[in-house]
């Protein structure tokens, strides 16, 4: 349980290899991070997504700069479907551009699909654990939000914060993904431009029509501009004020059971599809042409399946 | 099994008492359905799919009319999600219309989320085994397309057809819907209007970039007008023609593979899904409070879920 110390110590290398075992999936570090969930559950996961072009990366770092000069110490979880490259490297130049290098204080982790075997939303979900339960005061999840992977991900977040920018054709991306329901706080990135102000006026209206929304918290519609530093300490006081407002509205009770409820079906699902895309088993093979010959239902050989996956 | 031979028999009562049965999800008549499973793999399977507006179920009716002129027997199982209706009842007019009123040969059923327990994929799919266990030659499956069930229902035809329609905002909606990969056939309706020819020339400049398609099948566009009867012939014979294509190439074990995948894999996820919701359940309660109080990890917890499954 070296490598759990590591983490619980907050110490960078040790966070960075548990991880990287995290995301390879190996059964073998299970205990380490069943460990390791034990000890969560302080850190305020904020979930941030937005269609690509809009700003998202840009927008996390100097969100996370902005929670670092509050005093907290604050981790950043990348995740990119499209990527093929996992790990911190790639990231570096990013982060000496956002002035974030070299503070302990502040962890930037990218996750990439091909990395992460049996789920990029168990991986990802991973390592905020680790981060949280190294002491980071807040995580933020950054993904582009298509998928059930990524929903899942958002799901999983304690504020979910949704970017759209204008110009990329369709004013309000958010409907266009779905994620209009899901949004605890809405961003507008790219301020300075000329458009921006139409983006904010539309998603002001679809608010108003009660799209979203249903319990006391307001949506707020917030308009940065990441490169002039704009807006980002209001957005990061509106992520105080919901984190607030779940707390004295006892709302926190259904956050946390949904994050726990997503987090389960998500692994549970990824258990199922992994199993079943092995096809080395070969029971499982075996199930699938008795299905073809008609020897087997599909329902029959669902149950197997799930059998199968409990034997694991 | 006297449901059963009613239904191995042709028999119009015995085919919807025993799809009532199956849309309502009792484990009474899985025994049932399995029988009928075994008498399967005869039929020939479309999948129809189109957004609203696109005139997919009118399309299905003159289809259905063209199939049953050709000597055939047809089934209609039409997937509404927005519904809260299912049976046959509501469909009669529409029926009547399109001329197939009485004919034993020909059997519409509509299928609505709120009446299907367990999976609207897994209710339709079931229908449209006892429709092919029914002795009926070809099933016409329609479908919005939207969200996992609706795709698991396409992937689960053999022959995969997607219908765009002129003046809808999006010229081509199967994109928009991510459809265009499974579509063995393009069909654009609407054609006497004089805005249909370019979305035509527009599905065609995708195909011809190679979007679609793969193996040796060319995929072909279409145009149709339902209310004049136009290209429904051709409609037809592109079915027949793709069917013989799977029959030549050897593609049909490939799609029937994944035909039997798209439904074990789609059935245990609702079995896990279905646990999980019915909270009545005090073992699944039980975890998630355990997971929130950290004293079980996620993982773990899924594990037992899927543990919790197979004592079903």
């Amino acid at each position: 349980m070296d490598m759990v110390e590591d983490v619980l110590a907050g110490r960078v290398r040790g966070i960075a290899r548990m991880m990287s075992r995290a995301e390879a999936g190996g059964g073998d570090c299970r205990a380490a991070l069943a460990e390791i969930y034990r000890h969560t559950g302080r850190a305020h996961v904020v979930g941030l997504t937005g269609v690509p072009g809009s700003g998202k990366s840009v927008l996390a770092r100097v969100l996370a700069r902005a929670i670092r000069a509050s005093g907290r110490k604050v981790g950043i979880v990348a995740v990119d479907p499209s990527s093929p490259f996992s790990g911190g490297a790639i990231l570096g130049d990013r982060v000496r551009m956002t002035g974030l290098s070299g503070d302990p204080g502040v962890f930037i982790r990218s996750m990439a699909t091909h990395g992460a075997v049996g789920g990029l939303a168990r991986a990802s979900l991973d390592s905020v654990d680790i981060l949280d339960a190294a002491g980071f005061d807040m995580v933020v999840v950054e993904t582009v939000g298509v998928g059930q992977d990524e929903v899942d991900i958002l799901q999983a977040a304690h504020t979910v914060v949704v970017l759209s920018a204008p110009g990329l054709g369709d004013d309000i991306q958010a409907i266009k993904a779905g994620l209009l329901e899901i949004a605890d706080i809405h961003v507008v990135s790219k301020c300075d431009r000329a458009d921006a102000n139409r983006t904010l006026i539309d998603l002001q209206g679809m608010l108003t029509l009660g799209v979203a929304g249903g319990d006391a918290w307001q949506v707020p519609v917030l308009p940065t501009s990441a490169e002039n530093d704009e807006g980002i300490g209001d957005l990061l006081a509106a992520i105080d004020a919901h984190r607030a407002h779940l707390e004295d509205s006892g709302g926190i009770a259904l956050r946390r059971r949904r994050i726990a409820e997503t987090r389960i079906l998500g692994i549970a699902e990824d258990i199922v599809r992994t199993r079943f895309a092995g096809r080395h088993d070969g029971r499982l093979a075996g199930l699938l042409d008795r299905v073809m010959a008609r020897e087997v239902d599909p329902y029959a050989a669902a149950m197997d399946m799930l059998a199968a996956s409990r034997e694991d």
